[in-house]
């Protein structure tokens, strides 16, 4: 009677800190949900583990797992692909476990075609609330900067409509708190519980 | 440019613990929302101060406010009135606080048709979970015990339609911890957030 576990993404325009918030979330003791490892043909970096950080492919690999269809979601940056092995992914969904991925926005949006029920979370730059700052207080930055700020802003917008939850890395702790928050109260949502009592008195006839 | 506030209704079966959950959320240092004290025509019991624990009115008051259409939801046990002052859940919304309220579930039925968007939360007994158990361990409890146990339940999963999460009081902390988690992630939900930022563009044009 076990439910399965919720599948998380968390994403987000590069260089908002996502990395930086998914090691401070597994950092923690009490974390119960199940990083996925991406895959990648770049090379290793000092001090990287395969099967740790990354696992490591060689191009040919990659791209017969791709028309295996064994990738989740694959994109491919400088160079080099990146991907997410869906086999993991489903068999621990299946375990009831909730899986965790941080991939990037263009990886997203393939994975909200194949898990539409996902939790997809926005981490957004603090620089967008700092926008209304800078707005009320003009004078201090020239008019040009903030309109940029501002058209910037609007892109960030449109990005989010995929996503359930915005999430600010204003600080990384509270970002971590507020991710952690979301998972608690998703397995709360009144549809997941009661399905699962419906289940319970199904089986108890 | 400041958001209203979310209205938090925390209900569930007589006998639940929802008073008690309430209290040990209002205990706790962090607890950013505001309580809305009752209004009630029993007499105050020892130790119960006016302003605190509730409003002590007469009848003849309530029943005014009634008919002034001044409470958001009142309903009568066992000769009293209790109700909940609108004015205060409204001004203290408007100036973009949370509010919290711990009511009967006929007292959230009528809160419901008014505050649609809610945030909505059904206090659930552990029996419902622990019957789970019960039903896979048949044989150290009567078949009657059991049914009786699964009618009770159906019932409680019926009133649990109207709310928007099902929070378990299988132990005080757990539960305020869930209940705290709900509010955190209502608040980083994508539209609410994406509201905030659309006004805040609309103002810097």
């Amino acid at each position: 009677m076990k439910d399965k576990g919720l599948l998380i993404v968390l994403s987000g325009p590069s260089g908002v800190g996502k990395g930086t918030v998914r090691k401070a979330i597994f950092s923690e003791e009490d974390t119960n949900f199940e990083y996925s490892i991406s895959m990648t043909t770049r090379l290793p970096r000092e001090g990287e583990v395969n099967g740790v950080d990354y696992f490591f492919k060689s191009r040919e690999e990659f791209e017969s797992l791709i028309q295996q269809e064994k990738l989740l979601e694959y994109a491919e940056y400088v160079g080099n692909y990146y991907g997410t092995p869906v086999d993991y992914v489903r068999e621990t969904l299946d375990s009831g476990k909730d899986v965790f991925l941080e991939i990037e926005v263009q990886g997203a949006q393939q994975v909200r075609k194949k898990f539409p029920d996902g939790l997809f979370i926005f981490l957004a730059p603090p620089s967008l609330s700092e926008l209304e700052n800078r707005i009320v207080t003009r004078g201090t930055e020239s008019e040009d900067l903030i309109r940029n700020r501002m058209d910037e802003a609007r892109k960030e917008l449109e990005m989010m409509n995929l996503y359930d939850y915005v999430v600010e890395n204003d600080k990384i702790e509270l970002a971590v708190e507020r991710i952690k928050a979301i998972v608690v109260a998703e397995h709360c949502r009144r549809e997941r519980v009661q399905g699962r009592y419906i289940k319970m008195l199904e089986a108890g006839k």
